[in-house]
Order: structure tokens, then C-alpha cells, then sequence
């Protein structure tokens, strides 16, 4: 079994007093010079490290960060934790990382595993799955400092960083009519994430203001948010049945549209038929053919924002009763189809 | 600052002493049940969790698993991690996610802080800036479960679990040489990653079997990994510079392979001039365009594998002195330039 030297360990070796050693190791004045060095080479030797668990007891500060998201494999997380990590590690912080599968018991094992753990505070991004927020509200009532990006909840009062959603979901969509198409569909992620309603909204805006005629048959919702394809391929082959079949889609989630890309390729629908646009913040999304439009998220930005703001909330003496929701751009590419 | 309750919390507010709600709270025989009820309906009310990180310091076991990873943008590591989860999830263990990124002094401070939060094993799969060891030794002599997998170390004895790399290589640039290529170039990882090493065996095997003339100046080393995109376009422009210039690229990494296939779009090469083959786990390979033949390594399953060989290790009662290497094969998908 693993046992990292201990304190005792040295005084035992060293034939000195515990707390001589333990003195000695926080360079205190009372130890000598030569009894410093002495500690000091030993606990070098034997790989001492001050046990972090031991003073998190104590002083109840671990400096680590937990972050809770959906989905490593989705290029907008790993671009968040590596704007994330940018920062902690800057300042001294470690970060672990936990991913929940878009399930709520994931997200819920995941939560209270890190904060039993002592991590100083967390950043998560709600699992697609999660409509109960009640562990979450009692550990942020407890004082834990929580801070929300991406797929945030309007249930807890903290700091929360997002995207302009409504923006990016109006900017994409318009791309679609400007290129003359007049029936353009809406794939979407699971209805209780709040990117979902906010992309809705600036799809349907986009629509108003064009004159463009809003049909409900027209949307679809992937409650599994592009982790299972066959429910994307399902609601493809369902748009493109309908008798009077759409000239576009836009897609309004990240994993959909790499999803929705490999649906058209299978279905042999030609990207001149069937023009897309949607959000993804996919390293090869240009390299994707058929090739499609695309919205993408300022995401190592926001995982910045994000870790600074709980980073303020953390290091705060006092408690923090007043806080920001900072919404950032998104950018859209457009490719013609090819 | 965040403080869960505990037990003296508890005592206080019910007007009993605090050993006798810890052995309310563990069952114990000498506490009625009337006072057992009433414990643990307010251990309930307020959330109260018995302190794993106290519990840890005595018995040393936390049900967590620390996971060190080069990129988790990489879907390779997503893939395999994901095959870690679902074992170690199903056994009840926790799993903590760090990356690298691929450098060798962030893989310490990760390696070392999930030591000493104490976890009950590590999975690492090592970076590729990493050329000293002794880190891991000392951990791993002081008897911290350690399992490496796909990038894998000759110094630490221990259970390890890898790809056919040989084979896979072997099999890629064979695919090349059946085509009708006779001047294949390599790029490939960084030359101290032991994956580095089989590949290009396999690829020189390859070469041998087919009497095809080896040539020092077609092999590229990209030491970061595909990290750094410009290092990648570089190494394909002084390929496709050289006098007598290759008309096929065999490439050993993932990430390089992507990198590779956007040089190739960004020189404006036809696929069908520059014929490519290359390592890669992303789960839209097959939508690139260049498009590529591609080796696929068995990830979800290395992860599983991994994890049972590091739960062994943590739940043996005897050291083990045993250990065994397991090599999964892979599987090539030939595409055919467009």
C-alpha cells in the first residue's frame, strides 16, 4: 500500500523531534542552519511532500479547482479546460477534470465526490439530462463558491459565463436565408439546456425578421445531444420526408452538427440540396465534407472568464452577495458548399 | 468559505455528544434506535457526508483513480477514458482526469498532486516532452499503483497495455506500397515515445518485405506531437520541396495525421498525388477531405483493460510481482483518394 514519507518518518532516520523536522521544513528561526540543510537533503532524498490532505483539514484550502462538464470528446470543453487550466496553473491552482456523459446521476456522483474531496470550487457545465438542480443549490448554500459556463441555470445566483447564443443561432440563420433559402429546419440539443432555448429564439427572430414562414414541423430535438447518432440520423431522414422537404438546416449544437454532416454523407444528400449551418467548435470542421457554415464559440475565453471569476469568489474575504452573467460573441464562418 | 457539516455540527444542534453520533452515524450496537432515527434524519436534512479525505488519512483507500493524459482534445484519450469510466464506474470508483499537454513538468505537478491527494492507483499514459522518469519511480517503489498505457515506459515494471503499433504501422505503409507508391515519407511523433519506435519498425519492415529503397531524408519527427500545426506544414513542405519528392505520407501519430491532411488542403495538393495513410482515433476521420486511409486503435478498450489491471494491483491483499504486457491489435480502413 502507498505511503508517502511522513514527518515522522524523518525524525525517526534523522533521530530528531518531530516537530524539530516539522520546524525545520517551514524554516523556522529557532532551527539551526545546519540542522535545516540536514532536514532538508533528507526530505529531498525520500521524495518528502508536506501532506496537502492533512493541512486541508485544517485551514480547509486544498487549491484545487473541480470541473464538471458533459463531454471530453466535444472540442468546446476541451477548448474551455484548456483556457482553464491557462489561468489555475498560472496562479497556482490544479485543476480536475470530470466528465458526466450529459447523465444527471453522473453529474450529481461527480459534484459531491469533488466537493468531499475539498476542491476549493467548481466550474461546471449542466449535464443535457439534469432538471433536478437541488444538490447543486444545497452545496452553493453550504458556501461552496460554484461558478456556471456554457450550459448555465438561472436557479443559483453565482457568476456564470455564456455565449451569445441568440446572436450566433440569428447570425447563422440569416447566412441561410441571404443565401436564398426560404425552408430551413432547426436540429437542437435537449429542450431544458438554456443554449437550446436561447438558439431557438434567435432562429426564430431571424425568421421573423426575413418574412421567412416558421413551421413547427420543421424542429427537431436530439435530447441525447449528439452522443447517440441514430437519433440524429432519425430526425434527418424525418425533415427530408416531409412532403414539402426543407432547403436548410440549422443546427444549434455542437456534436449534432458533426452528426448531421455524417447523416447527409450517408444519406447521398448533395450539400447543394441541402445547405447547413451550425454551431461547432470542432478543430476539422473545415476539413469536413460535405462542408457546412459554421458558428463557433469563444470557448478557451470563456474558460478563462470562468476560472477568474471563481478564483474571485474563493480568494474573497468576504462573501460575495453581487454577481456578473458576462456573455461573449460568437463568430460565424461561412463556406459555400461544395 | 465552504464547510460541510460535521459530526460536531450535528452533535450540537441534537444535545448529544459527538462520538455518539459517529457511532450512530457507522450503526453501532451501543445506540438505541429511537437516537439512531434522529441522527440520521438530520445527518440527511443537512447534507452531512462522512469526510473521505479523514477517513483516507487512516485507511488510505479513497475509491478514486487519477488519470494523467497527454490531450484530451485528442480522441484517442476521450475514447480510452471513457473505457476507464465505464469499468471503474460499474466497481464504484471515482476517476480524476488531468492532462499534460504534452509537457513534461506539468505531468510532475499532476502526477505528484494526485499522489498526495490520495488516490488508490494511476493510469498514465506518458507526454511526449517527458525523458526523466524518476518521479514515477520513487511513487512507484513507495507502492502507488501504476498501470501505463498506449505510451508506455521500459523502466517502471508494472502492468502495461498498448497497440500492435508495429503491425499497424507495418499495415499502413504496405496499403501505400500495394497502391503503386514506391516513395513514401514518414512523419512521425516525438523519437523518445516508445510508440515513436514501433512505428517506425513496422513502417521499415514494411519498406524490406516490399524491396522498397529506404531513404533517410523522407522521415520526419514532429517532437510536439501534432500540438503545433506550423511544425507539421513545415515538415510536409520540406518534404514536397526535396528534389526527388515522395508520393505518399505514412503518419505514426493522430494528431499529425489531421495536421497533415490540413497542410495538404492549405498547399493545394491533390490526395491523388500525394496518397496518405496515417494513425488516427478521430471520430470524423472519415469525413475529411483530403481524405485518408487510417489505422484505428482499439481505445475504449485499452482503457478498460488498463483500469482492471490497475483495480488488481489496488485490491490485491500480497504484492504483486507479476506483470503482464497486453498488445490489442488495430484495425486499418483504406480509403481511396477522391
Amino acid at each position: 500500500m502507498y505511503k508517502p514519507a511522513t514527518i515522522k518518518d524523518i525524525a525517526l532516520a534523522l533521530k530528531l523531534s518531530p516537530s524539530t523536522v516539522s520546524r525545520a521544513l517551514r524554516d523556522g528561526y529557532e532551527i539551526s542552519v545546519e540542522t535545516k540543510r540536514i532536514v532538508m537533503e533528507y526530505a529531498q532524498k525520500v521524495n518528502y511532500k508536506s501532506n496537502p490532505i492533512a493541512l486541508s483539514l485544517k485551514n480547509r484550502r486544498t487549491y484545487s479547482i473541480g470541473i464538471v462538464v458533459p463531454k471530453l470528446a466535444n472540442s468546446f470543453f476541451s477548448q474551455a479546460i484548456a483556457g482553464i487550466e491557462s489561468i489555475a496553473y498560472e496562479k497556482g491552482y490544479h485543476t480536475i477534470i470530470t466528465q458526466t456523459h450529459d447523465s444527471s446521476e453522473r453529474e450529481r456522483t461527480n459534484v459531491n465526490h469533488l466537493a468531499q474531496r475539498s476542491v476549493d470550487g467548481l466550474l461546471i457545465s449542466m449535464s443535457a439530462g439534469t432538471s433536478d438542480y437541488s444538490f447543486l443549490k444545497t452545496l452553493h448554500e453550504d458556501g461552496l463558491p460554484i461558478v456556471f459556463f456554457d450550459r448555465v441555470i438561472d436557479e443559483i445566483d453565482t457568476f456564470k459565463v455564456t455565449s451569445d447564443n441568440f446572436k450566433g443561432a440569428y447570425n447563422a440563420t440569416e447566412s441561410l436565408i441571404k443565401k436564398g433559402r426560404k425552408k430551413i429546419a432547426l436540429l437542437s440539443n435537449a429542450p431544458q439546456l438554456s443554449i437550446t432555448n436561447e438558439r431557438l429564439s434567435g432562429y426564430m427572430k431571424a425568421l421573423a425578421d426575413y418574412h421567412v414562414h416558421f413551421r413547427p414541423e420543421y424542429i427537431r430535438n436530439c435530447s441525447k445531444g449528439g452522443n447517440d447518432y441514430e437519433e440524429v440520423e432519425d430526425a434527418v431522414k424525418e425533415l427530408l420526408a416531409l412532403p414539402d422537404k426543407p432547403d436548410a438546416i440549422f443546427i444549434s449544437s455542437d456534436r449534432i452538427s458533426i452528426s448531421c454532416v455524417r447523416a447527409l454523407k450517408h444519406l447521398n444528400f448533395d450539400p447543394k440540396e441541402i445547405a447547413i449551418a451550425g454551431f461547432s467548435n470542432s478543430d476539422v470542421v473545415d476539413l469536413l465534407h460535405p462542408s457546412l457554415s459554421y458558428v463557433r464559440q469563444k470557448a478557451f475565453e470563456m474558460g478563462q472568464i470562468a476560472v477568474e471569476m471563481l478564483l474571485k469568489l474563493i480568494e474573497s474575504k468576504y462573501p460575495v452577495t453581487e454577481f456578473e452573467t458576462r456573455v461573449l460573441d460568437t463568430e460565424l464562418h461561412l463556406v459555400d458548399p461544395k
